[in-house]
């Protein structure tokens, strides 16, 4: 692997220049960087028909073909985001906390970027301008992997951003694809913490397995999410509709949406023929535990479906006790990503809030707003569910560590 | 491992019941544990004469002995500290921050306990004590395995410390020793991802390097310290001999103890001589670069020596053209621990400060402060040297991880 340690020290030398480099500065290149990719329109298109020749020539579904494309519209968007980005308040150098000792040290706890990040992504091509920026915001290297088959698409648009970091004397290895995306490159990759900070690997099961197992750098992992509603016996009808409809139907194949319905044995048979009509309405698929088929008709639920992330338009529906059995089932087989109550009594909301263990605990609102954009990060790496460095949305904040600065006038320790 | 998945298990249940825990009851319950530390003395110190008897049939070095030893004094100490701990301002419940999005949900980001924490750690008896009250202080369950030679004395004091679990009708699972102390055991624990939240290891290179190899878990590692100072040209000699015999001398075995003085060309001929005069008082045996070796007598130090963690009365010092040979002395050498600078100088001061990434930098004062009791964290779990989640000094602070807390009022996603 000699040709990836050298691509490794580059990496490693590169943060100590971005570490130092003054948010003024990194804005301005970040505004640079989305005119040169209006600028270069056509080579990234082109590289992009490339990918899409390839990808229907490998029969990639319709739908993944559509996450590949990339058009005027898209590129424009592309580069409002990294404007966006640009715009942000620099997460460098805030002064987290600060206080004297007794010894009279004046301690600040100071952010600071990361240093090297790796992220190892797949299909949509706006992810590679969308990491790189948000990284190179927040003073770190992006080591970036896309998926394979948007890999004419992402060595274009990496190659206009580092064109820019040219101009500007910064260093290329600032913004750098892996130059070997196998897997025993990706294996050996993630063992170098001696150049590498953080990885953060967003896409399927096997994919975070893999890095997880063999992995000596820290993991931020963007996982699965098996995300629960649980309506409340105060729950309001039109509320629980409205929620539960967005929750699951908005877009199902989000990591956001909602996999299971928990409900009150007490409301049930009141609300569960309405409910029924509203998800036939929406066409979703219902599945039932054996009380929730015995007030409604639809296919009952096995054991497994409630582990299950479904990705598509389909809800499991299971009757409770109570907020206790509730939780229970949330902590036994949700994934601690988003996790929703809806009720009107506020003794229940505040102890669903305080007692489930999850990123995101929501009182009378959609899981679905889980998402850097909602929460006002400007964008976002991904959404941790790790429970360590970052939880939920991570933006440019998540991107950056701290370190203290002390400042004595002769202090040693007695 | 069957028996260490029931026993798993039961820290992962009994962590949701401390995650509801009020503050005020987690104080006084480690209060009564500090009173029963020392209702239970006798039986503690019987324990402890046990592991004595075997440490010196084992022919433990007397520095060891010591290390284990408890007695009335000790005893009194980690009692105090008990209740030092308990009178921390609690972690758990802080708000880190809050805001309203655009969509008019209100978001809160509370500090939460962890859940299940394993430390791993060696000799000293009151380190039980300590981490398990920090533990239960920041809501966290604690899975203790402490060394071998220790192992009567952690047994005793876990032993009291769950008899005011069960006294207050709190699950003894909330802090255990780890039953199976095995290699193969704490293999095994630390890919438990599913019921451990965080290890932390605490200990010599072979012990953290096969955790950090073989955990899937988050770990935050109490790595080695090679700490340096910087003598810059602008030192004034007082502070230079006060921080530089102080940062080595006043006890050389700890990982905050500097390994290597870097001075500036200029001044070296007028400092190293008093320098030399100054360490060769103290005991401190001294290696020096080539340039050193011109100027003072004393033994060559190889290329190794700058890698070197003494852990003893040793110091090796290199003569550098300036504070950029300095800084890459350090980022390649260092462990980023702590790093100090001496200067008069206000500008070299803030370009050390602010371009050398270590956890801890330190301007005209001794690196030993690096330290949770020095930083006024009461105790600490250790000394991070990760970069993500906690760096430097651990306190109940940074046992604590956080969740959004998201109020709506029937808000959906667009």
């Amino acid at each position: 692997m000699e040709h990836l340690t050298d691509f490794l020290k580059n990496a490693k030398a590169a943060a100590h220049v971005m570490s130092v480099l003054p948010g003024k500065r990194r804005s301005a290149v970040l505004n640079e960087m989305a005119q040169a990719l209006l600028a270069q329109k056509e080579t990234i298109l082109k590289a992009n028909a490339e990918d899409m020749k390839n990808a229907e020539a490998a029969g990639l579904s319709e739908a993944m073909c559509d996450r590949l494309l990339l058009n005027d519209k898209r590129l424009e968007e592309m580069a409002t985001a990294l404007c966006e980005i640009a715009a942000l308040r620099d997460p460098v150098g805030r002064v987290l906390d600060g206080w004297v000792t007794d010894d009279g040290l004046k301690i600040e706890k100071v952010a600071v970027p990361i240093g090297v990040v790796g992220v190892i992504y797949e299909s949509r091509p706006n992810v590679t301008a969308d990491v790189a920026a948000l990284c190179f915001k927040s003073g770190n290297v992006a080591i970036l992997k896309g998926g394979k088959e948007a890999i004419c698409s992402n060595t274009a648009i990496a190659a206009v951003l580092q064109s820019v970091l040219k101009a500007n004397d910064l260093p290329e290895a600032a913004i750098a694809l892996l130059p070997d995306g196998s897997r025993e490159a990706v294996g050996w990759m993630v063992q170098q913490d001696r150049y590498l900070d953080l990885i953060v690997p967003r896409g399927g099961e096997a994919l975070i397995k893999f890095v997880s197992e063999n992995a000596t750098v820290p993991v931020v992992k963007h996982d699965k999410g098996v995300c629960h509603l649980y309506v409340h016996i105060g729950a309001d009808y039109k509320t629980t509709e409205r929620v539960a409809i967005n929750a699951k139907v908005q877009r199902p194949s989000a990591c956001n949406a909602i996999e299971t319905l928990l409900i009150d044995e007490k409301i049930a048979p009141a609300f569960l023929p309405r409910l029924k009509k509203a998800f036939d309405e929406a066409g979703t698929k219902l599945r039932g535990c054996e009380k929730t088929c015995a007030q409604i008709v639809i296919d009952p639920a096995s054991e497994a479906d409630w582990d299950e992330e479904y990705l598509s338009n389909t809800l499991a529906i299971k009757m409770v006790a109570g907020i206790d059995e509730a939780i229970a089932h949330i902590h036994r087989h949700g994934s601690s990503h988003s996790e929703a109550i809806v009720t009107t009594n506020h003794a229940a909301a505040e102890q669903f809030l305080n007692r489930v263990d999850a990123a995101c605990v929501y009182v009378n609102a959609s899981t679905r707003f889980t998402d850097g954009g909602q929460f006002g990060f400007g964008a976002e790496v991904g959404i941790s569910t790790n429970k360590l460095h970052a939880r939920g949305p991570m933006g440019v904040s998540e991107l950056t560590t701290y370190k203290f600065q002390i400042y004595g006038d002769g202090q040693v320790r007695k």
